[in-house]
């Protein structure tokens, strides 16, 4: 099939993906859950063949290890699908409900947004996981995983598209495009696919987010700064200091530069090197850094630069609002936590700092969707508009607005005899039952 | 200046936005309303200047018309202010609050957008009102007009920017561009504008939409339909096609397609051409309502046209899905409504018709955010992401997640001691005061 009809028909199911009851949806993900558990062996097969593939083509050991998908991994991801069995169905959600006039009603209702567009590299579990998200929250998707893992993808989208059509789907709810050339086609596809979701390296986030004027939820960096104020308790700073450091580097939300003010760098850089060392990370410090600990020199290049590694930026600031205004310069509006025992502080630096999370005397590796108790989480936004942070399902929905009159006319709220509006605001939701 | 360095200024003059107290902010218009009124002669002087140019320039007379700016637009426009001072501060709002652990409180806040783009036809009242829109939700506004109105718009600009000034508002919190080539340019600033608002006809947000990976808040067609059920009360489905049709017809919430079900359709047709003809609208109509009704046949091209006009596109149809996929197929997912006495068809259609406004049994007129009691209205979205339908304030406005902790590392809730985490609503709202 062409991608122009596949993208038509994924629009096409997704109106009557929107109007499907919440058990249906449940059904559905039961049995896809079913599905791949009966299936182990299939899948594996599949699986396996792709990973001789990709020793066979030389590919990198990392890329070879995230490929894999056997049978811990499809327990994974069953459990996925239990936690979302469990969360409430948030399609048809009424979220402000106004009385225009006497039978005037007005509800704001939340609706799917229509097709998800997934463009994910070589992880076949994301495809699972995205699957399933877009399922619960009624939308459509249209996938696009790595060649890599082409075999994999390929049998587990049959196996979870069918599961989903026994169960009542419509035809067409989920589609994989399975050809390269495929993707930069679909980033034009804005008649059908109203919103992206990229999965992979930060280069690949960023070259679909420049590419296509659909919108784009995700983020490509994620440097993120720990400030520790003058007013900072030292052992506090220097626990958050290396917990958003250490504690797991390869991802978004660890720390990539610390902030220190003036005021406390000569006492507290040295316990921080000290720490640092402990976990074997590099320091590359600003002149003043430099001249209190021995460590690598920064250069401009340090201040923007997510390492994902053992290595951090440190600088020393003259005050909150050179902290601020190097955050707001160089990072990238991921998380960014300040330390400080001054509420009023605190608040100066969330009230200015451009970011998603603003943090207070807390690590940055708490930026997650389920530390944050979403339930499910989409991904992790630095967008300024529709969703922001870690995002569970509300960012795969929007709203429609649905008002119900009995033969209301404006002709009789205009002119000298114009009935007024009386905008109350009703407690009351929208009910589709007859 | 050039253009980088206004954007760069107007992304500075964003974070102090961000932190304003509502008081500020609302003197700030106070001033802004004080300042247009004194200076009516000023005003005056640049807008007649401008009028005589577009005449010598033999511009048409409706965009003359637009381009006015007397003594009644400035009153009207200060009303507005008026009733933007009296809004509650929509920023700073506690939209969600989780209790994660002991001593570890996540508040999902809400924060403006940052640099809000706009870029409007000759009309120089909506510089006035989006300065005010964008000063009340603490946004920074980078404003282009159309050069019909440069000398109108210069002096508005001048004057609301230093009245702000002189509120305690950051220079550069509103920057006019005055060059043509700066809204190509302006569309390619994807570092510092956050949204774009678009302001004009059709073609002109089309053509924003189209070239630009900014995010744009607007809607380019509006061709809303209008439903008439097998069960619909032939008396109010007249009523509210009239209504829809001839209200005002300029406007984009005007019904352009009546869909008429087929087994109401010969005697609904007749008492439908009765009252088009009242109101002198042609009617364009499929081959089954010419069987019925004397009236000009639709072509193809038809069903995707937007009037703003005098006339209106006729088809019936086999059945409520025929209705809903036609909407689909050729709506722009703005208002389209259903007349019938059947909830549960009416539900059917609210729950399959892609549109932001979804009505049933009334006027598609009322989708308009005074109508709907916003306060504001920032614009009509087809967007499927963000805001969609009638925009109030809450269009300029993102969160933030704010943590607040004492001391919290993730490293205590991972291993095999892992502590646990609550995950408890707070029904406490986040305080900025020490």
């Amino acid at each position: 099939m062409d991608i122009t009809t596949c993208a038509q028909k994924c629009k096409d199911a997704s109106t009557s993906m929107a109007a499907l009851p919440a058990t249906i949806k449940n059904q559905a993900l039961e049995h896809i859950k079913d599905v791949l558990l009966k299936n182990g062996n299939r899948i594996a097969k599949h699986n396996t063949a792709d990973i001789q593939k990709a020793k066979k083509d030389q590919l990198d050991a990392p890329l070879i290890k995230r490929l894999k998908f056997d049978s811990d991994k499809i327990a994974e991801s069953c459990d996925g699908i239990d936690s979302l069995i469990k969360l409430p169905d948030p399609v048809g959600v009424t979220l402000k409900a106004t009385l225009l006039d006497k039978g005037l009603e007005l509800y704001k209702v939340s609706r799917p947004i229509g097709v998800i567009g997934v463009i994910f590299e070589s992880r076949p579990d994301a495809l699972v996981q995205i699957a399933a998200l877009c399922l619960k929250s009624g939308n459509a998707v249209l996938l696009k995983g790595g060649s890599e893992a082409a075999g994999t993808n390929r049998i587990l989208a049959d196996l979870i598209h069918d599961a989903g059509v026994r169960s009542g789907l419509p035809d067409g709810w989920l589609v994989l495009l399975e050809r390269r050339d495929q993707v930069t086609r679909m980033l034009a596809l804005n008649d059908f696919v109203d919103l992206i979701i990229p999965r992979g390296s930060n280069a690949f986030v960023k070259l679909i987010m420049d590419n296509t004027l659909i919108p784009v939820l995700g983020h490509a960096d994620g440097i993120c700064h720990i400030y520790v104020d003058s007013k900072a308790e030292a052992d506090m700073a220097l626990q958050i200091c290396t917990d958003s450091k250490c504690q797991y580097v390869a991802v978004c939300n660890a720390a990539e530069t610390f902030l220190i003010h003036e005021k406390v760098a000569a006492n507290f850089l040295p316990q921080l090197k000290k720490q640092m060392d402990k976990h074997g990370v590099t320091i590359y410090g600003c002149k003043k850094t430099c001249a209190i600990i021995s460590c690598d020199q920064a250069t401009q290049a340090h201040w923007q630069t997510e390492y994902l590694d053992y290595k951090v930026s440190v600088k020393v600031v003259g005050s909150l609002k050179n902290a601020i205004s190097h955050i707001n310069r160089y990072g990238s509006g991921h998380t960014d936590v300040i330390v400080t025992a001054d509420k009023q502080r605190a608040v100066q630096f969330m009230d200015h700092t451009d970011t998603a999370n603003a943090f207070w005397n807390c690590s940055s590796r708490f930026a997650d969707g389920f530390r944050f108790g979403l339930g499910a989480e989409v991904g992790i936004s630095t967008n300024k508009i529709h969703a922001r942070g870690p995002v569970g399902l509300e960012g795969l929905m929007i709203y429609q607005w649905r008002l119900i009159g009995n033969g209301h006319k404006v002709a009789d709220y205009s002119g000298p005899c114009a009935r007024a509006y009386l905008h109350t605001e009703l407690n009351l939701s929208f009910k589709g039952d007859a």
